[in-house]
């Protein structure tokens, strides 16, 4: 039996040294910046008796959704899930013709419809999702996503997801890493696709909020979305979201946005080795080209103090070999 | 290679008779009836081609804290830590002697400090801990485990939880689930301490919390509780904090009072095999006996509906072999 093991021992060994030589992160340009700094990261954390090992229990890592995981141009995905949401209740809103933003939604004014910010897509997303179950509300975004389709690249929007970073939440997870998105979108409308998309369950995401109350109704107990504000997981609010939901500093954080820069400052400020990467959108043939002015994914104040904070930032362009699957 | 795997599976499979042999749950009577049905209810919901299997991602399972892991009677021992911390503070806090409830705590007239319940109890805790960073928080709760001993038992707090729910959830982790704690106490109370007693990581935590913040002190960054409620993670909040935190329906609910009530109904009323449990405090010698008229961890409506509903009821003094570790 001791041979037995021994030989079973070799043969894992082996394979383990063949993927190896393949590499991980297979997209990545294999001699770029982030990618050696990432696997150097990945080595030293997971290496016993290293000065830098973590162990497994801690290894947590945070990553934003739009712009990090999958595009977020024109605008956020979800605000076009929301118009269209909007025009399907609108027979039963006339209000909605002459008051704004949904009177911009409706006559397909997109910019004026967007000039209220965050804040005039949250009071759009109360309007047209409170009152739902959680699971009509689940519902309704998988019927949506399975047939929406993006205006500029008229692909599915799951489609937009970027392989390289699926690579990256694999290599962590084989890593022994416990992934979660950290976002400012909606918490509910990330879940019911995420774990088929990115492997990442309901329980590991992290996002923006309405309140919620329980009821039976009919004899049938539910949980009702509110339409009340709940939590907001931007900027400053992101490692609040992260203590509340996570409770501990994770070591690692993928943003791309200034709205990840508390997100990344938290992170890397923490004892022992930290990781923090910036997504730079460069690409503007195979993606999208955008950064310090752009009104949707602004990355200013990131790209300023990503060099003394020892952040690495992926140029999409010159880094990535495949952006989308 | 193959005749080696073979032998090698094997001795797993022989491995895995003997511990079914000596059977899971060893504290718990082996005849009692909510071990028959745990054990049942493990086994089919982990059977590959049964109809009540159930894949591992959806193997939620959720236990209230108090009264269900470690005991909560003369009352919740989180009060206990509140006091010591309104005593510590109270030089700093002259007007504290005469202002109520802290004048009481401070006169160590318990029932009068305590009567302004739930709420009471969160204005103190907001009181004594806002101001704190995260990492002081927990520095705190730790140092105050480390000393304090319960008035009645003079056992050391963490030494008061269930064996027989220890292995309750040791078993339920052995089958695929992933175990979580849903508690009206305070969730950054129970973080410092529960992966190391329970094995439950702060990630799989949900409980009551203040509101809290980020911000930079001196160039270091910090997570500070604020002097304001976040969420009451008790009754019908509980279904909607595991909704915010867990973003599915638990199939396994345990708890022991009527503040579980609605998270065992939300958990039960699932379609598919489901599993509610209570643990009705029945040993005045080995723990406490309370339940219909008790002003801590009352359990009035639960004993009423469990039978129809289909819950299993812990008889402490019978169905377990041992209550203390």
């Amino acid at each position: 039996m001791k041979t037995c093991l021994k030989s079973l021992a070799a043969g894992l060994l082996l394979g383990a040294s063949l993927a190896a030589a393949a590499g991980p992160l297979p997209s990545w340009n294999q001699d770029s910046a982030p990618r050696k700094a990432l696997v150097a990261f990945v080595e030293k954390v997971t290496q016993e008796g290293s000065t830098d090992f973590v162990p497994p229990a801690e290894r947590i890592a945070v990553f934003d959704n739009d712009g990090c995981l999958w595009s977020e141009q024109p605008f956020y995905f979800q605000a076009f899930y929301i118009f269209d949401r909007i025009k399907a209740l609108a027979p039963q809103h006339p209000e909605w013709a002459t008051e704004e933003p949904f009177a911009s939604v409706l006559k397909g004014d997109v910019k004026s419809a967007l000039a209220g910010g965050e804040h005039g897509l949250l009071a759009m997303a109360a309007a047209t999702h409170a009152g739902l179950t959680s699971e009509e509300f689940s519902a309704s975004v998988n019927d949506w996503l399975a047939t929406a389709k993006h205006p500029v690249t008229d692909k599915a929007y799951t489609d937009m997801v970027y392989q390289p970073m699926l690579e990256l939440l694999d290599y962590l997870r084989a890593n022994g890493f416990k992934t979660f998105i950290v976002s400012g979108g909606g918490i509910d409308f990330m879940r019911p696709w995420a774990e088929r998309i990115y492997g990442i369950p309901p329980e590991q995401i992290v996002g923006s909020s309405l309140k919620a109350a329980y009821e039976v109704r009919d004899g049938k107990p539910v949980i009702v979305k509110l339409p009340e504000l709940n939590f907001i997981d931007d900027k400053a609010g992101k490692p609040v979201g992260i203590h509340q939901h996570i409770g501990r500093r994770p070591i690692f954080a993928a943003g791309n946005s200034d709205g990840d820069f508390q997100m990344l400052e938290w992170t890397t400020s923490g004892e022992g080795a930290r990781f923090g990467l910036l997504v730079h959108h460069t690409d503007a043939e195979r993606e999208f080209a955008y950064d310090r002015e752009s009104p949707v994914g602004k990355l200013n104040k990131g790209l300023d103090e990503a060099p003394r904070r020892g952040w690495s930032v992926i140029d999409m362009k010159n880094d990535w070999k495949t952006i989308f699957p």
